[in-house]
């Protein structure tokens, strides 16, 4: 298993001209940093230096504990925000089902095969559909107990979580969470909605596409925020479709695209690889 | 060069069913019509069966101008709509832009090579900038002489126009067109709008579309309706983008598929490829 | 259910245009036989004309088992090649697998879905792994006792595949089958390879592709024969890669589409949509 | 018009990794090289390190004819390949082309809009269907005198090409170049060949790849070596084909292809993106 961290930072773009990518590069090397990976981006507009570095933990001479303390200094002189993460630490996930089970199997078998490395702690859902998969896969089921009272639901969910939980994926969990519950997982909480964002908000998208006679559908992955489908998006894909292709044929095509779409979302997210800022995020892949 | 003819037809389902294929392929080959392509559509919740075939005329025993008087007692009889078109009368074809000329290069490229089987009358712009490759082209290029004012420059482009043109294709022209004109060209007149519709309707898509931060950038080409870019769409693609992508490089990502999607719809309306019923397309290929 | 026909037939071009399509259009109508869906292919350098037909059983006045009696005169005065089925029958299948088990477990899902309209019989093994996925589904399982003797396995194979499966899917089995062996199942036995044939034939497609610096891999789903990644190709697709992927990064985004790939190809199979000639396929979608 | 200069460079990753990185960035901060665009990629197989870098010239402070005695001590050091490029130089272009002329009517084009940052300082072909478009767009055009003689072909063009000629474009030159020829202009002649290599080499590929039946067409843009169609791949893309798409279908898909691909291979070469090494290219997009 790898040992290594990851940060990613970002910092006005002047002072990471004048100096900020320099210093980080020495502070690195002069602490036995063997650096794995870089990439960066600049946004002139904004005046942002974005970027993710990797490093090797082997020979690095500071306590990662520590980190922070030696980094501080450095932080503060560039107006640097940034996050730690280690590699061989292994995020909490609650995954949020309904009655399609697609994505969830799909997340399942990724995690059993290594791709997606995380726990997977719970699956909580307002359908019993999902057990037997849950069972499979020894994850801890949850059954909301009144899955038509959105708040009690919602309290009976945030009490399953409780404080470990790392990130929530929403694999077509089709109920709509509140502000107060999505405030508590800002940016830890993604969604799979079945359309290409920003057409074809809300309910019933496909159905939306067939009607208009698309002739592309496609699905988005995207940071849950307050308004209904419009956080940050992560990844989205699409298929073609023609005349030929009924509205369950859209269903069909669709639900191969949501597995993708979400599983590399969740990957990407798992791997310290997503900024975000202004309500949009820069994958480093 | 080919010597055919195509039918687009519709019928109620239940006649098409109930001996109305039947009957068109007794028709045709009754009067040594050799039929060489044939493609259709069932829509079930329209109850419509919908139909393009094509024949060789060299045996046909039917003079082409009289085929309506002798296909039409089928056509009572199955309640068939038709519309039937001659593979070697080439359309005569408008072309109107505004400064962005890409598309209308590609468009008279493609002409030249005989990829568009069509006769191009004439280019109309509120700018000067197309007019050189008219002329290497060998096309008559007008400047309407009062851009600005809409109502002008209409009744300048009607003169223009006469009563030849079949089709008026809009390569990136940027003025909006009056319900009246267009009235005048329903489903004659095909549009390249620079996003995946029905996302970012309107102006300055590719701008809309970096603000939101999607991950991939779209065009539509659809057939001109009286409400803006809400018209039967032909044909849509995609292309990847990245926060690494600028404005101006999506700017750049998108014209290479503009040029691929309007060329396309403009080909399939040639080649009669193309039946509209209830705001949407089939597109026979 | 569907209660539906399907007859996949080919007749030579000439006598499809002087007759053929219009009689066979008579035969149906003459039965009550109610059409749901035509598609059709004229091959001219080939002189043949290639047609899938559905139709509606519930009025059909011919039983089914007395349609050759009914249909033979017409197949016989048209030189007409034809193969029949009923959609109501769910086929047979056995499935091959060795230790990698993605596209098994796709597989089965899809089948507990109901996207694949098929009775799994049988997974047959070198390898363990796939036990306990088999088990979840209630698929027998049977791990070949002898998995280095290829003559053994095949013997074993045969009694355990007996008179009734209709098709065999090679979901990433490892082992090279005998002519012997294949020539039991010429086009009943659907292979997974990955990568894009006829690029990168043989054993470890991937790493070829990585030494090789291509900028997209691709998988082929293909009909088995005797010579090896040489069989009728039913479906391919491809996803970009660049200098960032490694090879197990290849091998991660290969799994997705294998599974794609393999699936849209035995759903192909199984509805009936798939001829073959010159070792080319026709796939009426 | 940007002012700013390229650094293409490799160096071995545990020197990089031990102080190479960081020993760079300290050098640009202390010459005011105010750093835009960093990438990197390691190899680890073959213990490199691969990184291109962009700078502001504004505020330099090294005389960019001096870059080389100044960056000297470093690049031994740390045994650094580099190769400096400033942007505000437009590279000299030359373009063979045969009877097809899609590619180089594209690529004009893409020039004529300033998509492509250099001077087409001569087309040369052996035939003579370019020259209207050569003289359109006012570059000098040359007919070889002896289109059949190789050798002679060859020695006329290393005359007209001179010792000025940056990048030579082979945009569907179907002649064979011999490997002195090649030699001259090695990573600096680029070829597109209308397959998605490695499958198709040689000729006729459409044709090749029509016969095989596969379900997808691909183009690939290389650097031209002595071997046909080997050189490191730059870019390739696919399209999709089925049974319906006769040979000259492909063939115009494929011109579609075969000009996105080249023009984007062209674009990158110019803009200083690409690195070769062990027969495989980097592209830093």
């Amino acid at each position: 298993m790898k040992h290594t961290a990851v940060l990613l930072l970002s910092t006005p773009m002047r002072l990471a001209r004048k100096g900020a990518v320099t210093a980080i590069a020495q502070f690195l090397t002069a602490h036995n940093g063997s650096l794995l990976h870089s990439d960066d981006h600049l946004d002139s507009d904004r005046d942002l230096f974005l970027s993710r570095l990797e490093w090797d933990l082997d020979e690095f001479d500071i306590p990662i504990s520590e980190f922070e303390h030696h980094f501080e200094p450095l932080a503060e002189r560039f107006q640097i925000n940034y996050h730690l993460a280690l590699t061989d630490y292994r995020p909490k996930v609650a995954i949020l089902v309904s009655s399609y089970c697609h994505c969830l199997a799909d997340l399942l078998y990724r995690h059993s095969t290594g791709e997606l490395a995380c726990e997977i702690v719970v699956i909580i859902s307002n359908h019993p559909t999902a057990k037997p998969l849950a069972d499979f896969h020894h994850v801890p089921f949850h059954l909301l107990t009144r899955p038509k009272d959105k708040r009690e639901s919602e309290r009976e969910m945030l009490e399953l979580l409780g404080q470990n939980v790392d990130l929530i994926v929403l694999a077509r969990y089709m109920q709509i969470l509140s502000p107060e519950f999505v405030a508590q997982y800002l940016l830890r909480m993604i969604n799979i909605h079945h359309s290409f964002l920003p057409a074809f908000v809300g309910a019933k998208p496909y159905h939306q596409a067939f009607e208009r006679g698309v002739k592309l559908i496609g699905v988005t992955s995207h940071y849950v925020t307050a308004t209904l489908d419009d956080g940050p998006i992560i990844e989205q894909d699409v298929v073609r479709v023609s005349h030929r292709d009924t509205v369950e044929d859209m269903l069909f095509k669709g639900r191969d695209l949501e597995k993708l779409v979400l599983s590399r979302a969740v990957r990407w997210h798992l791997e310290n690889r997503i900024l975000v800022y202004k309500n949009k995020t820069v994958v480093f892949v």
